[in-house]
């Protein structure tokens, strides 16, 4: 019975119009063997950026076509890894360096378009719907950490200006409070507190975000315009990060509901991590989406 | 010869004294055709806080009382997984559900204590002094990954809150700049800027951290006090974020120059990942401990 699915799936693929990749064994050979799937061959060779915006403006306009919405979700998805490998691309192009994180930028709105065309995920869809909004989810998390690791720089340096600046001014504050009292300064070790743990959870850096900021607290204070700029930017920058944490770990609790293919993808090519580059993920979704087209095609 | 180095280990541990971890086949049998060397067992079982507080006492005290420093380093790195252990305890402990993110928070200590004892990575040390760092700094990272989860909420709130009022606060300003004007707000597509792709770089996201951040401005801005109080608390939970992705890849790098020994724990134990659990964490740094011990034995 899987033997003959498997044919099945096969026998789809070679008659199936040439496509841009072709099936063969994985990139990872540790993989291979635990898969009895069909793998697509990846090719290593960089083409440049005009190659990956070719392909993936007919992809764009061949899901514009696509009269299904399962299809056109799929062909979206599909465009949507083209712009990311022409993303990939303008980050070693000289001519265009500054371009990427647009690109990345304005490919997660079109992941978003995506999600939102689809719909929500309804309980009693098919897995394979499931395993589907996943890809769109890890693509969306993964955008905006690639967006955020064009930033860090200037987030850890924004942290460090905008530290400085809380200390000096809980310093000069005239109700400056102690929130370091209970904090030990000798050598570390957890073993301190131990005797009596119930003892600690009132202090320490568990309490921060209970301190102070209560309701009714009417008073202002005067601060710098520039630190104001610098907090501004920082809260963008690390809205990405926090983004692209919550969507990761929603992502793995609905991959859970999915069909088994996305524990099968991550067998075969090593699982994504929220550190995971670009092209694993393009890697990533251009298979599940291969696997994800042949199951709804015998599905129906 | 391959053959008499895996013996020789396996004749270690059975002369080794009794120990809380066996060797057998490890928890996933993918792994264990991948690796060589001898894997521990870990045991399913949840001990109780007290339990995995002793053994941190004991391991702590057998590393205050060893003579040299590598071994020292070792010693204090296996305390501080059971200390990770006490926490993960504490976890699903009713009685002390504050306390974990301190034992956390001490446990970072601990391992910043290490990483300062054992002194900095030395270009011509061993390729294991370089292994055991990355399990110290993966070990620092993860800690601040685990107790930034117990702020997540928080963060996402104050980061509504926060853009909220910087929001408005744009607004109101007499010299608002426009920092939207040059963003589409058609349907998604990353096609539309490519004809000329140079044209969007001094626009969108990308330009956020130079926007007006220039030295010199000395204006100040009125802010309530609340929002400066969430501002701080945001700042610190985020750190955490920063500097756990920050030593992560670092880590990363690092790894590259090591034995070889990670990449067979990536192997043998599946990799870790920024959003790894705290139990990961514990069985691959007792694993790594396990083989570096056995490494550096054979070396002397």
């Amino acid at each position: 019975m899987k033997a003959v699915l498997i044919l099945s799936r096969l026998w789809f693929w070679q008659k199936a119009p040439k496509s841009s990749v072709a099936f063969s064994m994985p990139a990872q050979p540790t993989g291979a063997a635990l898969s009895s799937r069909p793998l697509l061959q990846f090719e290593d060779r960089q083409h440049p950026v005009e190659y990956h915006m070719k392909e993936a403006k007919t992809l764009k306009h061949k899901a514009d076509a696509t009269p299904d919405k399962v299809g056109k979700a799929f062909n979206y998805l599909d465009a949507a890894m083209s712009f990311v490998e022409s993303g990939i691309a303008m980050e070693t192009d000289p001519q265009t360096p500054k371009s990427a994180y647009t690109m990345f930028a304005e490919t997660l709105d079109l992941i978003r378009f995506i999600l939102k065309l689809k719909g929500s995920v309804n309980p009693s869809a098919p897995a394979t719907d499931k395993d589907f909004t996943v890809l769109c989810m890890r693509g969306l998390s993964l955008l905006q950490m690639a967006m955020f690791r064009y930033k860090r720089e200037a987030a850890l340096k924004y942290s460090r200006t905008l530290t400085d600046h809380f200390k000096s001014s809980l310093k000069s504050a005239a109700q400056a409070p102690s929130p370091c009292v209970s904090k030990s300064t000798g050598t570390p070790s957890p073993m301190s507190p131990m005797p009596s743990p119930a003892s600690t959870t009132s202090s320490g850096p568990g309490s921060n975000h209970s301190s102070g900021v209560g309701a009714g607290t009417v008073s202002t204070v005067a601060i710098p315009q520039v630190i104001q700029q610098v907090a501004s930017s920082y809260v963008n920058i690390t809205a990405l990060f926090l983004s692209a944490h919550d969507i990761w770990e929603q992502a793995d609790e609905l991959a859970h509901k999915g069909s088994g293919l996305l524990s099968e993808l991550d067998l075969a090519l090593g699982p994504l991590s929220l550190t995971s580059t670009m092209s694993s993920l393009v890697r990533h979704t251009r298979q599940g989406l291969q696997w994800l087209r042949l199951d709804t095609r015998e599905a129906q």
